[in-house]
């Protein structure tokens, strides 16, 4: 078992299984796009272990509170880790977080954006420690995001040679 | 004519001019940025054939349909693909499309974002093949869009060396 | 002195110094993460010369004019350059823009994003020249930005060798 693997079993944490999305949604793009040492990460939101989206789904924070919210894009970090896995082998094949985009459903004007993608850029960090780990971030707000999910994580990373 | 360019024929598509803004709408920005293998694509919307933004404008699903949107989300490919050749000569000298981010004019909560993507995702896929034109992506509700857009399409690729 | 930090002398321009957030806003996040020659640049906003977030804030128009949000523009490529400069030790280290990705705290369906943006792109290709200095770029409306900012800006850049 790798590093990252080793770090998410010690802090209790599952991958989910692949994105399970309701009838008629189709996907005609990769989750993760390899390309040479670069992996383009599409959009994930929260998933159960069984693949379906995991609500509460809505408006931050006046359908899904920070807290619900914090803890969703924890979960989205989780489907995208589990997609790189899918992708790359092994976590630890990823030498570098480049940028994460974080997208938050959130009410008009909602200024606590930043706080919402929190939890996941520290648990990026202890995963993969201060070098590999640092990354870039947006965190901003969006009038509306698929399946209306709280928080949609895409990213860029750089794979191990 | 190049392959890409032989099934846009195929398919009875043509790509539009070059964009013809309204009055005092400058751009001080490259439509397509290209540096050594990458091009970074702006963000465009549908033109019409002579380059003049393509409505129906404004929001989905209140004002402009999904299938309208659905509709737009294509031109917007056929205008970023306009742009590519204007700025690296031919569509094929595009190895590999590497992350779409789609951004859509939605009402507030519409869930269904993916599906206005997923237009332009086929249409990629099936102008590339699904070695180059794979693509990670992302579709999300924007509170705004330039021109009241519906959809605005932005890309980056990796070109043949 | 480099050559653009001459020009930004020539125009009365100074660069703020690092984010001062409010109390409880933390940042597990690098303002500019830098791997090989590209570094990627965390959405940015304007900031007063010691720092701290300033206003105005709130939703474009109709909280903050065009011409607020477009001064909140150049600001917010302002920080950005603070942040490159302390990355990388000198601006003229970046030897070309990529790609910007301008965010606006806009009302929904407001089509003028694009204005919003231009002056931040116009100083910058000012800053750098027409070579280094062109960029792709995104200006797309959103329905919440961190602190209720006018404007989020972030980016990517090529290092020089």
């Amino acid at each position: 078992m790798g590093r990252v693997e080793q770090r998410l079993q010690e802090l209790g944490l599952q991958l989910p299984g692949e994105a399970m999305l309701p009838p008629g949604v189709t996907t005609p793009f990769k989750w993760v796009r390899v390309r040479g040492n670069r992996a383009y990460v599409s959009g994930h939101g929260a998933l159960a272990a069984d693949g379906t989206p995991l609500g509460p789904f809505g408006k931050v924070p006046s359908q899904v509170s920070l807290e619900e919210a914090q803890a969703s894009s924890r979960s989205a970090l989780l489907a995208m880790l589990a997609s790189l896995k899918r992708a790359v082998g092994a976590l630890d094949n990823i030498a570098a977080w480049l940028m994460v985009y974080g997208n938050i459903n959130a009410d008009p004007g909602y200024p606590q954006t930043t706080l919402v993608v929190n939890p996941a850029s520290e648990l990026l960090v202890d995963l993969y420690g201060p070098e590999a780990g640092a990354h870039a971030r947006t965190a901003i707000g969006m009038a509306a995001l698929p399946l209306d999910l709280p928080v949609i994580l895409a990213a860029e990373v750089e794979l191990a040679a």
